[in-house]
């Protein structure tokens, strides 16, 4: 083991070198435009494991390829362990670009932290997995079970492709585990393991009024304003105290457990620190539940973008033809996201004016996620933490979502071990992302202590 | 007057050529490449004036020039009823050109219109006015009164050049009254004099949250949602029955008299007409008013614009930082824009949550505009309408704004009588705009009349 350590330690300089690399490719799946990028970035990937001793392909899918990547594998031999290593190369869109300090696809080293869209979500997380394994590989040192790697390119739209490529792939990734870092920890001393996640459904509402943009002068007043149509709309789905107001919307909500409550209390990150690190005027959130609580364990209605109108400079004095909201819900364990869309959207038409015409367009939708934090694969993830990190782990829900984890657990029948590496300043999906070159180290370790932890026997 | 009213109709044919001639200029005040145009187009107005019997000159302004024509004067007469009559002889510009039937500055007669970029906004109607002194001057008619015209050339860019020009000729231009022709009546069997038009306010809202944009899953729930407070904000000024909330903000709306409710339901464009006309699924105003109350007699709070968070394709799960509206009110006699704005703002600052910041840009202010409908100018303008039109002349209110109007009141002192002979379907300000013949022969008999109605001891 201590050479595979000494390994990643004298290769840290080119382990970075290499994810600014990976990072240089703006794998923006959600624009059309970028589609050649992800392709690039995808064969630069199946390179690149080829080159670290793993057995690699591109797998083209009905969108953005996926990269297949496999420990090899000894012929004849019984059958060993196998877990899967899950990771995505594609990233959010980098807009609004103007905030960002320097380029979001020019990789900037400042302190200990490299800066550029995509570094902690997902490519610095997943490329630290690919570095423990090339220590093992380049070293000489076995392996006590078979890795495969799956890298996809359409996490950040809804991984569309991935259920018909695990399908498809059924009983080659058939495995023990599926190990993902594509969350966070509170901190660089506190390693954590996820034993749950939100899920969510998207869509996005517009109500149209007139057939075109008007003059307010000579009309204003006499018809609909479609944008105070959905604000009035939108309005009309929370009350003050935080609560949403739609029928059936906490239907089939989990209670905290005491115990569940317990762990969250030891989350480090308290509101006053979670105040200045949002830099927001107050907190607001469901009355009778701690900011841990309300942003981990409770569901949510949350308006992600709005269009009216005029939106350059000065006044333009129309009555708007059309008002949109972009809209995602979290959810929580066992919330059904079907029907929580079906009450969300019975809503909205419901208290929808007959003086707008509602239009709905459906988005993704995943259920939320939890394993049992007391099960061996937790226990072996804890101790494989605490030795990479030589801290205390702690057991926490993430209020994200990471859709992926139903389906292995559907279609794989695999439970997923949620061992993320990003730090709450990181910025994921925010201008001037960044990740910890601490947590790609200490993610490298980790990975290389798992596969002997979760094989205790076999070391 | 007869003589007036035959030399009129004997002419005709040479006023539709000599119209054309002068809709030829492609003066586009808001396109610098057309400022030579602007400038050919005054000089030929200045020439044509002359030929006509008027005393007119050119007067430079920082922008594009004035035209200043004058009735001759009687040397050493006592003081004479005085009029301006006011026009302008800029245009909007012609785009998008691919969607004119012919090009825009070559002027086409088809059926009873001439078709071209500003013939009915504004040279056409201003051009009747002149037609009309033409008869008086050649036909050698005494006039009851002075007149001044005054036609600007950057009224489709704010007319930012007349006040600076009023105040240096103020008593030149001293007058009992001006008169426009810049609105629009009904249909050619509805004469109309507009009595009144609305003010306005404009401002924007910006509610800022978070210092940047957050993950929806990592953050949500435990921070406000700008977008969402700018919702409960919005909502928060107007009620089910489309009254608008605000303290304060009705405040010194001069009531509608039965009188003026007798006029506005004589306007021809009725509920259901408009309703087609907007493509609208239902109308929707103030309760207990009707849609040409609403829409020329009653305030407006306007949603211009809405813009937050991400509005590209597909979704990003974002907490917005920041969430915007641009605003405008429609201010009806007698309301203070100062008032109305002071009103609007407290309203807003009391009732935004702390969770967010709120920030107002102010914009521009006017008051609304009301001449008496039923003083002695009013009068003479109705009896003037319908001896040219054949038709009961209707009294209206318009919802728009005239900014110059109210420039006239305050730095001459003077009341404008806003006689439009512009037709719902013209297309001001867009493609194949048109203006109609009997509306400019019916404009010309108008003015010839008005000269008189308003000086009836003087005939």
């Amino acid at each position: 083991m201590q050479v595979v350590l000494n390994y990643l330690k004298q290769n840290q300089a080119r382990a970075v070198a290499e994810l600014c690399e990976l990072l240089r490719f703006p794998s923006v799946s959600a624009q059309p435009q970028h589609k050649p990028d992800l392709r690039a970035c995808a064969q630069w990937l199946v390179k690149h494991c080829r080159q670290i001793g793993l057995e690699a392909k591109l797998c083209p899918t009905a969108g953005h390829p996926i990269v297949l990547a496999k420990t090899p594998r000894s012929k004849g031999q019984r059958r060993r362990p196998h877990y899967m290593v899950y990771g995505h190369y594609d990233v959010q869109p980098p807009e609004p670009l103007d905030l960002w300090h320097t380029p979001p696809f020019e990789p900037r080293i400042e302190g200990r932290s490299v800066y550029a869209r995509g570094s902690t979500d997902n490519k610095g997380q997943f490329f630290a997995h690919l570095k423990a394994v090339e220590a093992y590989l380049q070293t000489g040192t076995p392996l006590p079970c078979d890795l495969t790697f799956v890298l996809e390119g359409e996490e950040e739209v809804g991984s569309k492709s991935l259920s018909h490529f695990l399908k498809t792939h059924r009983r080659e990734l058939a495995c023990d585990a599926v190990v993902i870092s594509d969350t966070g920890m509170p901190g660089l001393k506190y390693p954590a393991l996820t034993y749950a996640l939100r899920g969510i459904i998207a869509f996005e509402i517009t109500l149209h009024g007139p057939e075109r943009d008007l003059h307010s002068g000579v009309f204003g007043g006499a018809v609909e304003n479609p944008a105070m149509a959905l604000a009035r709309l939108l309005a009309g789905v929370r009350d003050d105290r935080g609560r949403i107001t739609i029928p059936g919307f906490y239907d089939g909500v989990a209670p905290l457990s005491r115990f569940e409550r317990a762990q969250a209390a030891r989350y480090p990150l308290k509101e006053a620190q979670l105040k200045k690190l949002l830099g927001a005027p107050e907190l607001f959130g469901e009355r009778g539940f701690t900011a841990t609580e309300q942003r981990s364990a409770r569901p949510t209605f949350e308006i992600n973008g709005l269009t009216s109108g005029y939106q350059g400079e000065g006044s333009k004095t129309i009555v708007p033809a059309w008002a949109r909201a972009k809209i995602t819900c979290r959810l929580v364990p066992d919330q059904s996201p079907e029907q929580v869309r079906r009450a969300v959207l019975a809503h909205l038409k419901k208290i929808c004016p007959p003086t707008v015409r509602l239009e709905i367009e459906a988005g993704h939708g995943a259920e939320a996620y939890q394993v049992s934090p007391t099960g061996p694969l937790a226990q072996a993830s804890l101790r494989a933490l605490k030795k990479a990190f030589g801290a205390e782990p702690i057991l926490m829900r993430e209020g994200g979502s990471i859709p992926i984890v139903n389906q292995f657990k559907k279609i794989l029948g695999a439970d997923s071990l949620l061992l993320g590496l990003g730090l709450p300043d990181d910025n994921a999906h925010s201008p001037n992302e960044k990740f910890h070159l601490d947590c790609f180290a200490g993610g490298q370790r980790m990975s290389a202590y798992l596969w002997q932890e979760l094989n205790p026997g076999l070391d």
